[in-house]
């Protein structure tokens, strides 16, 4: 660094507001290592703190993006929109909504994450479907994108290195829950991908990132302006994530949930943020300015068979066993499948999702740790959801588990998460609010 | 850690209180080890953002205390009370001030520390004093006490280890300047040298640590506070650190000017200060219930002989020769001495103590780094204090320098530091405010 690390970090602690350069330097050190770990950790918790300016955020993301390779497509002639959700429990739309957008025209260069704590990543899901391969090269990755529209993959190394080390940094120090750390840790990845655009599902509620109303609405705003700031055109969903998304939590379960969608079978909460989501995208990339226009034609390719017909595309090129979408037995089963019978008649009163994801991951269908190993086969699938009447000893879910023991421990905590009352209850809407 | 570190951390983040037990379990962290850099960074400067209760202050201070070996000095019956600056320019106080209370009855356990930046450590004042050992073992440190009534040692590393690494992570991260991490540090290891009493010496001023006065205040205020939680008497000065004490700037030199002092050729203000700290040790020792009684008393004892008397008893206990008392070119001198002279008639109109702080640095005489080594002989000799009059080539100061390139740089910076105006000034009080 040219500056030394103590001087910017104080300045910060005082409240003062960093130069563009003053940030490139420090995130210099992030990546050569010349700003040590406690400087790290102190730099970011003065931010938490202190928080930062609209052009510092910016300044910030642009750092991090400048901090390792900057994917172009220019082969790639369609419109390049991506999506990216702040994480829920039972949220697969990235698996639907590409294809289907990519079916519209739209190309999707999607880059995902694993899961984490209670809510699920993508490529954790996608590792479910034999063969299917998300380690591509950048090559074959501009490839794969430029054949169907649409192609997913991990993170490479080489994109945002000194996100890889602020986000282990932050994930141990107490320094999560900051929104410009979060806007910048999100747009600086996005932002490499080469992308024209990017619609953001922001999660609010009991399961999300930032559960109240309006620190997700804050999350939002930041990600908008920062984004076009940084030249790329944005919108952004706030959507609820105060109960699961879809029936099936778990990797092999929610994808099973994915090829049923695929022929028209499916859940309608998880229907509606992919349809939403959808329109948003196909009005950045250009290709309908009338949402209601948009949302006609994504319906459409759902029921003409066009998004099944992209989405078999990309299994193929990406590596995937396309028999799975006629057996979806190859995705694999788990041993052990208990029904939890209803204790009494009523209205199902509630679907705890924080709860039900740490059900998940405490089966071993997601991680405490970052390294820990996850089961694809094992999960719960709920038969009811909220608001649903339900008879006495009629199944409220079922749980899918490696062992009789784990079966059991989980359907003791499934029937807490899913009281039985006895008046209906309703959910509020999916989408709350949008920006862009 | 019996809890997830990064939990304790959000918890002082968002402007918690952290219990005495959370605070024991963090400072565990910080000895074994299980409290990794990044994390110590966040919650150091999450204290210095959010602040610390009282409560909280006093257990991270009995926390860090009990990290490591905590003395008792049971052999010794006298009343044990230690004195502690939070340092200067010139300040050469402990010297003269430890054999002159404990010539008044009073046993001065004390531990200094090396110096850093432009501030001076006693320690490095000691290692000018040929012979003169700081690295006594706990027993040699205890017997040299019982024997003449005060012992001077380098801090032991079993003493409040948790400080060690916690104050060379704020040195390196932007975390220093926190009234409760600054009490907790000095604090826990005062504590741990087993005293019933401690004076503390807060400076405030451009050479100070904390240079404005409230915050000067309020470390004062915190200090005597968790001292007396903690159990121990206290009493604090506030003293003025806007220009140097004393005359000589430099290791050996500052303890030529202390051999003078005791025998009685003494700078105006060294007496003063050192006095007025001497009269609250006298007090809180019990000695001497008034404090025009505790002056006069160790007026006479630094008259009579009996501060020198103690002074050569320490001397020889720890290994000096006592023929430096009589013969002060002992302590070896610079090859290269320039005087500075008044490039006009006029008065003093200001002594800047920082820079000539510096000055002394790049002769040589301070650290830049911790690992730095310091040169004994070189430092500056004001020849002239704030508000002198003095005509033109007349002697500002002395330059003892290790070369002549050294000297010619360091006088042009002293002529910088000492200009020459129209108008007689004067030096605010030494001692500003007085709490305990």
């Amino acid at each position: 660094m040219k500056q030394h690390p103590a001087r910017l970090i104080a300045k910060k602690r005082d409240g003062g507001e960093l130069s563009a350069e003053e940030i490139r330097d420090l995130i210099g050190g992030v990546v050569d290592g010349s700003l040590g770990d406690a400087q790290l950790g102190a730099w970011l918790m003065a931010v938490c703190c202190r928080g930062m300016t609209a052009a510092e955020t910016a300044a910030l993301t642009l750092a991090m993006r400048d901090s390792g390779r900057v994917l172009r497509h220019d082969h790639v002639t369609r419109p390049k929109i991506d999506k990216h959700s702040t994480g829920g429990v039972g949220d697969k739309v990235s698996l639907l909504l590409a294809p289907l957008v990519a079916a519209a025209g739209v190309a999707v260069p999607m880059v995902s994450g694993r899961g984490l704590g209670h809510t699920g990543g993508t490529l954790d899901k996608l590792a479910s479907l034999p063969g299917y391969r998300t380690d591509l090269s950048a090559e074959r990755f501009a490839e794969v994108l430029a054949q169907c529209g649409y192609a997913m993959a991990a993170p490479s190394a080489e994109i945002a290195p000194a996100d890889a080390r602020m986000y282990a940094t932050r994930d141990i120090s107490g320094t999560v829950e900051s929104v410009p750390l979060i806007t910048s840790s999100i747009l600086s990845k996005k932002l490499a991908e080469g992308i024209d655009g990017l619609v953001m599902d922001v999660k609010c509620g009991r399961a999300a990132f930032m559960p109240p109303v309006e620190r997700a609405t804050e999350l939002m705003e930041s990600l908008v302006a920062v984004g076009q700031a940084a030249g790329i055109r944005m919108a952004a969903l706030l959507t609820d994530m105060d109960h699961p998304l879809g029936l099936a939590l778990g990797n092999a379960l929610e994808v099973r949930e994915v090829l049923r969608a695929l022929d028209g079978d499916c859940p309608a909460d998880l229907r509606e943020v992919t349809l939403a989501l959808g329109v948003e995208m196909l009005q950045l990339a250009g290709l309908e300015a009338d949402a209601a226009k948009a949302r006609t034609r994504l319906e459409q390719l759902w029921r003409d068979g066009s998004l099944r017909r992209v989405f078999t595309q990309n299994l193929r090129l990406q590596g995937g066993d396309p028999r799975v979408l006629d057996d979806h037995g190859l995705l694999g089963a788990a041993p052990h499948v208990v029904s939890i019978p209803a204790p009494r008649a009523g209205f199902v009163a509630d679907v705890d999702p924080l709860e039900l994801g740490r059900v998940v991951v405490d089966l071993g269908g997601g991680r405490r740790q970052p390294a820990d190993a996850v089961d694809p086969a094992v999960g719960v699938v709920l038969r009811k959801v909220l608001g649903d009447r339900v008879e006495a000893d009629e199944p409220l879910a079922l749980v899918h588990a490696r062992s009789a023991a784990a079966a059991e421990a989980a359907a003791r905590r499934v029937l807490t998460a899913m009281p039985v009352g006895d008046a209906p209850a309703a959910r509020r809407p999916l989408v709350l609010a949008r920006r862009g």
